[in-house]
């Protein structure tokens, strides 16, 4: 089964975040990666886009049980009926979480990931997180653009 | 985006329900549909093996919260960690259901998918259910193989 | 912690059945156990008004991500949001289940109870599941009346 | 129906927060108010052992599908078995929200909160997140106190 990577962010973003998830679906794609998002608009849309573009599958799993305000970019559509808990479940399908841009629905999946402790997260650009010293919490890596992002993921090392 | 079909049925099956499963995958897999599936063993694994020779696309929606028990035909994979709470997700996923085969996991999606009312439910064999009155419980529609399965689904109806 | 209970049923019953889920809350709550429903009408609200006129504490663990359509007779109540994936949340919650009367939702409950495998499922009056064999599917216990109910649980048998 | 309130925090911490849970816990239910937590230990067993001193009832919402790691103090015990995405079944539960003490999962509580934008969240301690401008992001409430917390929720504001 092919590596599946998370790309996470708001529904509304900025022209920048726009590109860099773009980006980053189009070159998780031409890695073999499955790209999994949302499903929705924004950042959601743009990873899909791009992934598709490079020919890619990309899964949006919805918070809504239907498949309305799905994206037209994907491939399949997983509608949870979950609302907000969905999160967790795009969390649970990830060998690793991008997130570009910053909004409480992301962080939430970024905590989410960072409690499992399981998966690599990677950060472009978005929000910080200080622990109670005021120091960066520990375990996300934060990337300058979306091949240093996918680079971070760590999941194309080369291994010997 | 594709229609997607949901095949379910017992993680252990019955040779012949393990034919019909992989025909029923096969036959919507040539009709373009993606296969949803609960991802594991029995009717689910068979159901992703027949789509997957015919060159379908494969969704698992996992019990677990990792892809240690995924099965090797699926597409993707989407661990929910949700337990049997993601029957209901795999339910919300389809535009009809077709369950080949009996158990008390597979009854309880089709009547979850009965409950929310917006999908056609075929059954292929199985367990029956009778109301009150000892009659028949309705909504469900009984196939005697797996094409007339397929077509029972009305997704392919001819239309002018 | 108290023994906890679900009682499930239609969100729209009988006269009968209303008085059969009224009774069951009420003696539940007479010998101290918690009653856990599905939070909304017909056999829910029935059972929630039984246990109040006991004494006893009522959860209802309801569909919605807000308490809009919550009984008046809940101690608590948990919007899930999970729709209909919220009836695995009743079954985890739950010592024993009891359902009175039938309905597709309340036969989700009775075969996720059953295919979860942990806890007694008794029936007072409902739906009949037969096998492929056109037998009854194994494990769920019929009761002729409340008290009968409460008892086939097997949760109060004296123990020397 | 009660006005119910979460508290939330690591599920190991320090005996600051412990006090500081505890007593958050005593006076909610000195107020009336229903306690909702995650049902483990640290933060979460103390804002129950202070519930239940004060004669409050409180309700543990576990991850896990049974009640195995319940905290003693809990008056009802709601194993969802959907691991952390519980985490929004608290939120969804819950009036208000005071988190006590930082973690990822307590983290994701928060975003989750400020998420739906339903209810007020208020921190004791913890964590902090600072927007893309390294501003802090809006909509947490911080109180030095478990008294200043309780009141910070505005569920008791005095009304003409």
């Amino acid at each position: 089964m092919a590596v599946q990577v998370a790309v996470c962010g708001p529904g509304e973003c900025t022209e920048r975040e726009w590109d860099h998830a773009y980006e980053t679906g189009r070159l998780l794609a031409g890695r073999g990666a499955v790209v999994v998002c949302g499903g929705l608009g924004g950042v959601m849309a743009a990873a899909a886009a791009g992934a598709r573009t490079a020919g890619g599958t990309v899964v949006g799993v919805l918070p809504a049980a239907d498949r309305a305000a799905a994206g037209p970019d994907l491939t399949v559509a997983v509608p949870t009926g979950l609302g907000q808990a969905r999160n967790n479940v795009i969390v649970n399908a990830a060998d690793a979480l991008i997130a570009v841009g910053g909004s409480w629905g992301t962080l939430s999946e970024i905590a989410l990931a960072l409690r499992a402790g399981r998966i690599p997260v990677v950060q472009l650009g978005g929000w910080r997180v200080l622990d109670g010293e005021g120091r960066p919490a520990g375990g996300i890596v934060h990337a300058a653009d979306p091949a240093a992002a996918v680079d971070a993921t760590g999941l194309w090392d080369r291994r010997p």
